[in-house]
């Protein structure tokens, strides 16, 4: 059984999407639903969904471990035509989840009390995210 | 076929779990093993089992990329309230994984003569962490 | 359905072989194809397949973020025998993934535009690679 998720973003941050998710396995039994963002510059996340405070932290520590490309620190990078946050964007995503893998049991990923699944958008522009899924029985 | 590995904690460092998964995958055919950590706040972990050394530096790599909230270049992180440890522990547990798929062929998962499976602890006090895994074949 | 894709490299840096898998697993149908790479000292990545700038940039930041052992702020790492390289290398394999699940759609993997499946070598010696492969339909 396939689908995709549709995630719309206005900029750097988490987009959480769990209960699209956990509403599309519900009423499958048990298995592995296999998650695949379609793109290179934003990541998909397993993060705690209770303290906002968590999602502003890791978008904070994030954008100043890579710095837009307008920051001299980072005057090295080449790849910088389509805007200061695009190289940092492939880099964050190199260094954060492309896919996820989660076994489900009687049609509920086995998330933690405090797991949900987030998008990571990495650019500032807004965007339209597609995120594959896969629930294999 | 599920099951869940138990992971009893006390302190960060690396906690290696491979025999627990070959045991429960023995006997299997071929297949896809899942593994995934219900946490927020420790990772998984795929690395070389030979030398101790390896992992000593990866726990002293990850200390000093991602310091205790009580280090001055921490201050503007703001999830502070669960103690210094906390926030770099969703910090780390977003660099690394939160799930591992690993292939099995005829009951064995196909790691690499180096290669363990690991629990990475991120929190300092004892906890007891649970991994899901699924066998799908 | 399981096979192994080997890939020679010769230094460190990105080492594309998207059409290796896609034409491995064309002819098939709708699944999952998992690649698990069985080293701890490359990683796998999906990333731009469009600009080579991409894989430059994405190499010297991990350089500058993981050092050689040679260089003074890396002096606390204790697992330096095999060269300066050799524990930076599987640093930066906890970083990035060592396994990547992807769905498969009539026997293409759902792919976006741009992306394209690396092998990310982090040593610099000439290595042969070992990728084991399953597609689960």
């Amino acid at each position: 059984m396939q689908t995709t998720f549709e995630i719309p973003t206005h900029g750097q941050g988490l987009y959480e999407f769990t209960r699209q998710v956990t509403r599309w396995t519900s009423g499958q039994g048990d298995g592995v639903l296999t998650l695949f963002v379609r793109h290179t510059s934003c990541s998909l996340l397993i993060q705690e969904n209770a303290d906002p405070e968590v999602q502003t932290d890791l978008h904070n520590f994030f954008a100043r471990l890579v710095p837009p490309t307008t920051d001299p620190s980072m005057a090295y990078l080449t790849h910088t035509y389509e805007g200061p946050d695009d190289m940092p964007a492939h880099i964050k995503a190199a260094m954060m989840p492309v896919s996820l893998s989660i076994p489900v049991a009687q049609g509920r990923p086995v998330l933690g009390t405090w797991q949900g699944i987030y998008l990571f958008e990495h650019r500032n522009a807004p965007h339209r995210r597609s995120v594959a899924a896969h629930f294999l029985a």
